[in-house]
């Protein structure tokens, strides 16, 4: 299995306290060497770095949490390989364009049978399950909508519904993002916090490290993390309840269905 | 304008020594201040670094340099925006999947009255007539051949003739790759050498730094250089052609036409 960690903020944050206990989780506090990998969009720009290695020993990890680089949505994964090899093309986030935006899909979880889901537009790089499941949902969101629909809430209702077909799989948990929102559907397990004004202290499981999110924020800041796991334990982490959909805008939990 | 610079080897290689005269010439030995991108192939996988700020001042390059990744194509651009702003989406290259393969394209020069090109399959993120050319011509392929043909040179001649559609509103110089081969299009400027044994010294023209490919290399290795302008003073480079397309694969020049 794998770990998955996603932010959703309504202004360019960095991910750094949360990304220094995960990246433990590599190979250190957690079993999970296979590689790391981390998308962080800039507007509709997009940064993608992935490495076969163990992320505590990365160092595109140090360079990242070295320049401190801000988003307003960031996807990672830290990977124990289950199905498909050790290698670059196998490591997520994996990524594709739509409708002139880069999505991005992690997935934490087996799918049995995965290889019968049909492909149309988008084709798998790797031997994953995981990629497989992204390329057949880009398959099916753009077959129903060719240019990106009006309204979001449809959208939304669709991804769900992929999902929930995903998950007759086997386990399928996921964080997916087209630069404007970010989507998580939880099958087993999926954690989220929302920190706001007046903000405190936290407390890393992984590091020990103690931040102290006032000196780091303003009072306008509004910065949800998602987690396989809490990365703190002295703060109320929300569980995703089992094989249900949840969209995050702008720091904000907006659906769960 | 902008400056490219690719490569092809039978290994995988490093292209620190290239890199190194390159990224001089992104802010300090020439005007190309406007960010900078690198896109790595190992096996079917590709790292893809881009950077909005100058490659002079970048701690991306230093990583990729610190790191000496090795492969076996390269694709490299740094860039003097003369269309689309100055910001993560407009970074060369640009990347999409297509047959299951990443495909890059990075380009130097103007393209005029590019928004005429008729998009299909693929469309851009970002504003450059660079990236909407790199769709144009993945989506006319795609339609050519919705699966890879098993014979590689009606492809290349695909590509080559796209490559005079596009000249056709401009100039257009382009590195394109979609893992297997290296292709490069000339409108005006792009130079390469074939560097194998028995290897020599090179001198390059913007650090001033001597290098020994003796000490790097094994007999056996094959590494061709592309670049805009030559990146050494004391080796024969060769000039592709004005309005003609050249493949390399595995290091070896195999069709100009």
């Amino acid at each position: 299995m794998c770990e998955l960690l996603g932010m959703s903020a309504n202004v360019p944050t960095d991910l750094c306290f949360s990304l220094r206990g995960l990246v433990r989780r590599g190979g250190e506090t957690g079993p999970h060497r296979d590689g790391w990998g981390i998308g962080l969009y800039a507007g509709r720009g997009c940064r993608l770095f992935h490495d076969p290695r163990p992320s505590v020993v990365s160092e595109v990890a140090k360079l990242i949490q070295g320049q401190a680089i801000k988003s307003h949505i960031i996807i990672s994964h830290i990977r124990k390989a289950t199905h498909g090899r050790v290698c670059l093309e196998n490591t997520h986030p994996f990524a594709r364009e739509l409708w002139g935006s880069t999505w991005l899909f992690a997935h934490n979880g087996g799918l049995k049978g995965s290889k019968a889901l049909a492909l149309e537009q988008y084709r798998p790089i790797g031997t994953t399950d995981s990629e497989r499941a992204f390329c057949w949902m880009l398959g099916r969101i753009r077959a129903r909508y060719p240019e990106r629909p009006r309204r979001a809430e449809p959208l939304w209702r669709l991804i769900a519904s992929l999902g929930r077909e995903l998950e007759a799989l086997g386990t399928c948990n996921f964080l997916m993002s087209d630069s404007r929102c970010l989507y998580a559907y939880c099958s087993s397990t999926l954690h989220w916090i929302t920190r706001r004004a007046p903000f405190g202290e936290a407390h890393s499981i992984d590091t020990g490290e103690i931040v102290d999110f006032c000196r780091e924020t303003t009072a306008q800041d509004v910065v949800t993390v998602i987690a396989s796991k809490p990365l703190t334990d002295n703060e109320r982490w929300h569980p995703i309840p089992r094989a249900s959909f949840q969209v995050f805008v702008e720091g904000i939990p907006l659906l769960g269905q």
